[in-house]
């Protein structure tokens, strides 16, 4: 990783969109793309591809374009896919349980390997062969597993006090899906919020914007 | 709407990160804001705030600062948060349930007016006063309620039928949660998809960073 020191915030950001278009030409057997066509995949121009992929050092050969499988599995082990963060996740209503059951968070470089809440009527219960355990047990449960991650899935109001708890038991990221804005300035901690509401107020600017320029025409 | 038709995709997705800090400091009585002060919170430059206001014809007074409640209606109304799209849900599992029970629609410019699902099991129930109904029943559906946006809570493999399905039903607009990339190149609609995997994928690339920082300190 130590290339990677550099590389901005937004080039991060578009790692995972190179990693899942390269996965999907490798299931439909393209061995081989210019960064020309890439860029016409992906939206992007195919300048900004390359200065993107040269920040690792970049992988194509003038001419010849990039190897489909190897830019792949080099952006994987960029974003640390071919290792293993152990996560838990916190909260085991609607949202909890399709996170846990819709993603696969071994294929994005993660293992499931707690589940908790607070509601006594969920305890108990299995979640792709996780028994969710009460929040009261979080502590122990860090000390004597050391997971590295935690996923809330909380109402706002629980997340404040939920995530002080989980710091000082040793959780170093946080992938949040409460309204509660987990600051990112604190040193100690990662944190990668997911701003559902975000997308959904895009949506409605661009569905707007579609609208009235149809009815212009 | 029509200011804003130069607007880059950008700063149209810095927009309802705007809205929401503007919102926060409201509920707290903040009452004006400097650029400066605005840019601290969200991360940006205060130069790259003035720059994406003056997009919108600019809302600050030179030394005076942004007034937030007359900046977070104009941000709403740009966003188009003031009218209201109908909306429908395809796929009442838990995604689809937590989609429907955590997002507040209304506030964000929608109204969710169906919910459909090809399951028998889930068919009659009810989520936030809605009755599951058969997908069977869409295109009728749509013929007599005109919903614009679909949000899809769907296996990748029924994505591509329901869509074709939506799209000659009259739905403009997609909020894609299905692995599943709908494309949006097609002129005849507005995709915005929720890539949850990539989102997991840049907290893996964060945290190996910030571990592996910690471990050379």
């Amino acid at each position: 990783m130590s290339d990677a020191k550099q590389v901005s915030p937004a080039v991060v950001r578009r790692l995972p969109r190179y990693y899942r278009f390269l996965g999907e030409l490798l299931k439909v057997n393209v061995t081989r793309i210019s960064s020309r066509e890439l860029s016409e995949k992906m939206g992007l121009t195919a300048s900004q591809i390359r200065q993107d992929l040269n920040c690792f050092g970049g992988f194509g050969q003038q001419g010849y374009g990039y190897n489909v499988e190897q830019l792949h599995d080099e952006i994987g082990k960029i974003l640390g896919l071919d290792k293993c963060i152990d996560a838990i996740l916190i909260g085991a209503g609607n949202l909890g349980r399709a996170i846990a059951n819709h993603m696969s968070f071994d294929q994005r470089g993660f293992r499931l390997i707690g589940i908790f809440d607070q509601n006594p009527a969920l305890i108990g219960d299995k979640i792709k062969g996780i028994t969710v355990t009460s929040t009261d047990n979080i502590e122990t449960f860090c000390k004597n597993h050391s997971p590295v991650v935690a996923v809330l899935c909380i109402p706002k109001t629980a997340t404040k006090v939920i995530s002080e708890k989980l710091i000082k038991s040793g959780i170093k990221g946080f992938w949040n899906f409460s309204h509660y804005d987990l600051l990112d300035n604190n040193p100690d901690i990662i944190v990668e919020n997911v701003h559902m509401s975000d997308s959904l107020m895009t949506l409605s600017y661009k569905v707007h914007e579609f609208v009235d320029n149809n009815n212009k025409h």
